[in-house]
C-alpha cells in the first residue's frame, strides 16, 4: 500500500525546506537524510522565497519562533502556495502563549497548509483559534487519545480538516490522519518515544519529504510517514531493551532504523485501519 | 538522603523553561526528559513571561547570548521572581568578553537567582563583577579546584554565596555546592566529561528540574543534581572503556544512565561530604 | 608526514571561534573537542572581536546566515586578519540564493581567508562570483569529482586558489586541497558520510583547529584534517556494517574515532598523493 510512496521518496530525494526551531533542528536534518530526503534550513527573509522555490516542500515549525522568523515563515509559505509546493505546519506549543496562538492563526489565515501535525492539545488549541472559521469546532476533548474517546476525536479531526482544508495528523498513543473523507487510525509507536525531544518535529519533517515526493497523494503520504516513524520507534525500543540502554540510544536507533526500513519492512510492520 | 528529592522530580515532571544557547540546547532538552523533567525553550520577548509563568523553574544560560535574547532573559527572570519560581544562572564564558561580563552583572543586579552554576573561572569572574557588591570578594585563586586549594575555594564560594544570596555550584575536578551555611564537597564525575560539549549546560538544566520540584530545598536539590550527573558520567566512562568507544558515545551513555538511575543507585554512588 | 601537525593540535588545544549555523553546531563543538581543540561559539557583534582575539582561528560558516550574523562574520574576520589569526570559510549553499552569493562575495572581498572549504558545486559558485576577480575562472565543470574529470578539476582549483590567495579544499568522492603550488589528491572517506548532516561543517571546524595550531603550514594542516575525517568515516562505516547499524550511529562512531585516532593510525590510513 505504501510501497509506491516510499519508492517515490527514495527515487526523487525531495529537498525539504525547514523553517524550524533550534532545539531539534539537527535531528530533523538527519532523519530527513535517513528517510531518503534532503534537508535545507534557511530562515532569513531575504532568501526564503528563493530557497523554497527550489524545494519539494516546506515545513514550518514554531518551536522557537521569534519576530524575525515569523515574517519569514509567512513569506515562504505564500511563495510555496504560489508554486504548488506542499506546506506542512507543526504548531509546537500553540496555546501556551498568546504569541504562539496568534502566529498559528496568522499562518492558517495567510498560508494554505497541505498538512497540519500536532499532539491533541495543540490540534485542539488550533481548533479554538479564529483561523478560517475553525472557532466553531467543538474542542471539549481530553488531552489524550485512547480507545474510549477515539470515535469522538476522529469526528473532531475530520471536521477540523474540512474547515482548514488541510490533512490533519494528530499523534499520541493512537495516531489519526485525516483529510475529512479518508481517515487513518494508526497504532504504531511506543510510549518511550515521548522521552526523546523532537519525535514530533522529526515526524513533521518526514511528512515534508513524503508529501514533497507524492504531491498528488497527501493523505496517504502523511499516513505512511506516521507509520514509518512509529515502526522505527518500536524497533528502536526493542533494541534498547535487548542492549539495556536508555533514551539517548533510543533516538540513535530510531534514526538508524529510519535509514534502513524499506517498503517491505514497512508493509509488514505498519498497523493501521482506514475509515471512509 | 537524596531519595525524596529524586521522587519529587519523577512524580511532578517539572516543566523547565530554558533560555539557552543553540550549541547544547538539544542535549539540555534530552537530559531534562531523561531525568524526569520536561523542557520548554522559548526566547522571544513577547512570550517569555507567559511561558515562565506555567513553568516550575527558569534556566538562563548565556552561552550564545545576543542583544535580542538578553532582554528576554531579564524579563523572564523578573517574572519568575514575582511568582517565586526558582531561577538558575549559567554564566557561560563570563570574563571572556565585555558583553558577557556586563550581561552577567545586569542579570545579577536585576534578577534574584536561586542557583548560579559555573566552572571556577566563571565563578571567579562573577566574583569580580560589581554585582551586588560582589566586587570585594577576593578572587586570587587558581583556575582549578584540587585537594590543595580546596579549603580556600570553599571559603571563597561561601562568601560569594552570601554576597549574591544564591546557592553557588562550582564544578570541576572537585565540585562544591554551597548556600554559605551548608556546603557540599562532591567527588563524582570523570575528567573525560570535559571532552563532551555541554556537560555544564546539561547540569544547569537538571538543576532547574531538581529545584523546580524541590523549591524549599534548593541547596540539597542542587547537590543531588551535581551528584547524579557525575555518577552518570562515571558509569558512561566505564561503558566506553568496556566497549572501546570514544567521546560521542560517552555523551549517549551519560544521557542513557540519567534516564535509568533511580534513588537507590544514586544513594550508593553519590560521593560527597557536608561541611557546616 | 602529518605527525607534527597532529601533535601541535593535541599539545596546544587550539581555541576555535565558530560563527556557524544552528543545524550542525553541536557536532562541530563535539568534533573540535574530539580532535584535540576547544570550541567557542559567539555571534553577537558586540563581542566577536574580543572572542576572536583570544582564539587560535576563526571558522565562518554561512549555513543559516541572517542579517545579524553576516555583520558579525565580517567584523570578526577583519579582526582576525589584523591579528594574523587564520580564517576558514565554509560557503554552505552558495549559489542557492542571492543572499548567500552576495554574502560570500562580500566576505571574500573584505576578509582574507586562509582556507575555503566546500563541495564542488559551492566552489564553482564561488568561482563565478565577482570576488577578487574570481569571475574569469572557467567553471564549466560537472557537479562531482571523479577519475575522469580529476585533472580538469585540479587545474580549476589551483587557478581559483591563486585568484583568491586561499587554500581551497573541495570535498566529494575524491577530495582536493591546493594552495596553487602544492596539491593534495585525497581518497579517504566513504559515500555514506553524505547521509549524515554536517560532515562538511565538522570538517571546516577541524580545519580551524588544525590551522590554528599550525599557522605556518596551512596547506598541509588542511590536508591532514581532510584525511583524518575521511579515515574516521571509513572506520565508522566498517563498524556500522559489523554491528548492523544505520546513519545515526555512523555519526557517533565518526566522532568517536576522531577522539581516538593518533598520528600513527593516521599515517597508516591516510590515502593521498601530492602534485607539485
Amino acid at each position: 500500500m505504501f510501497s509506491e510512496i516510499i519508492k517515490n521518496v527514495k527515487n526523487n530525494t525531495p529537498l525539504v525546506h525547514n523553517i524550524t526551531n533550534y532545539v531539534t533542528v539537527n535531528d530533523c536534518a538527519n532523519i530527513l537524510l535517513a528517510c531518503g530526503g534532503s534537508p535545507i534550513m534557511a530562515d532569513d527573509i531575504e532568501e526564503v522565497e528563493e530557497i523554497v522555490s527550489i524545494s519539494s516542500s516546506l515545513v514550518i515549525n514554531i518551536g522557537t519562533l521569534n519576530s524575525r522568523t515569523i515574517e519569514s515563515m509567512i513569506k515562504a509559505g505564500k511563495k510555496a502556495n504560489e508554486q504548488n509546493i506542499p506546506v506542512i505546519l507543526d504548531p509546537v506549543g500553540v496555546g501556551a502563549s498568546r504569541l504562539r496562538t496568534d502566529t498559528a492563526n496568522k499562518l492558517l489565515n495567510e498560508v494554505k497548509f497541505a498538512v497540519v501535525r500536532g499532539n491533541i492539545s495543540e490540534i485542539k488549541a488550533l481548533g479554538n483559534t479564529n483561523a478560517k472559521g475553525a472557532k466553531g469546532v467543538d474542542a471539549d476533548l481530553a488531552d489524550s487519545i485512547n480507545e474510549e474517546n477515539l470515535d469522538e476525536v476522529v469526528e473532531y479531526i475530520k471536521s477540523l480538516s474540512e474547515k482548514l482544508s488541510s490533512v490533519i495528523a494528530v499523534t499520541g498513543a493512537i495516531d489519526i490522519v485525516s483529510d475529512s473523507k479518508k481517515t487513518y487510525i494508526i497504532r504504531n509507536g511506543h510510549p518511550m518515544m515521548g522521552k526523546i525531544s523532537g519525535t514530533g518535529c522529526m515526524l513533521s519533517s518526514i511528512i515534508g519529504a513524503y508529501c514533497g515526493a507524492n504531491k498528488d497523494n497527501i493523505v496517504d503520504a502523511t499516513a505512511a510517514a506516521v507509520c514509518i516513524i512509529g515502526l522505527s520507534g518500536e524497533l528502536a525500543y526493542e533494541k534498547i531493551l535487548k542492549n539495556d540502554e536508555g533514551t539517548s540510544m533510543l533516538r540513535s536507533h530510531l534514526i538508524d532504523f529510519m535509514s534502513k526500513i524499506d517498503d517491505k519492512i514497512l508493509e509488514e510492520g505498519a498497523k493501521f485501519e482506514i475509515r471512509q
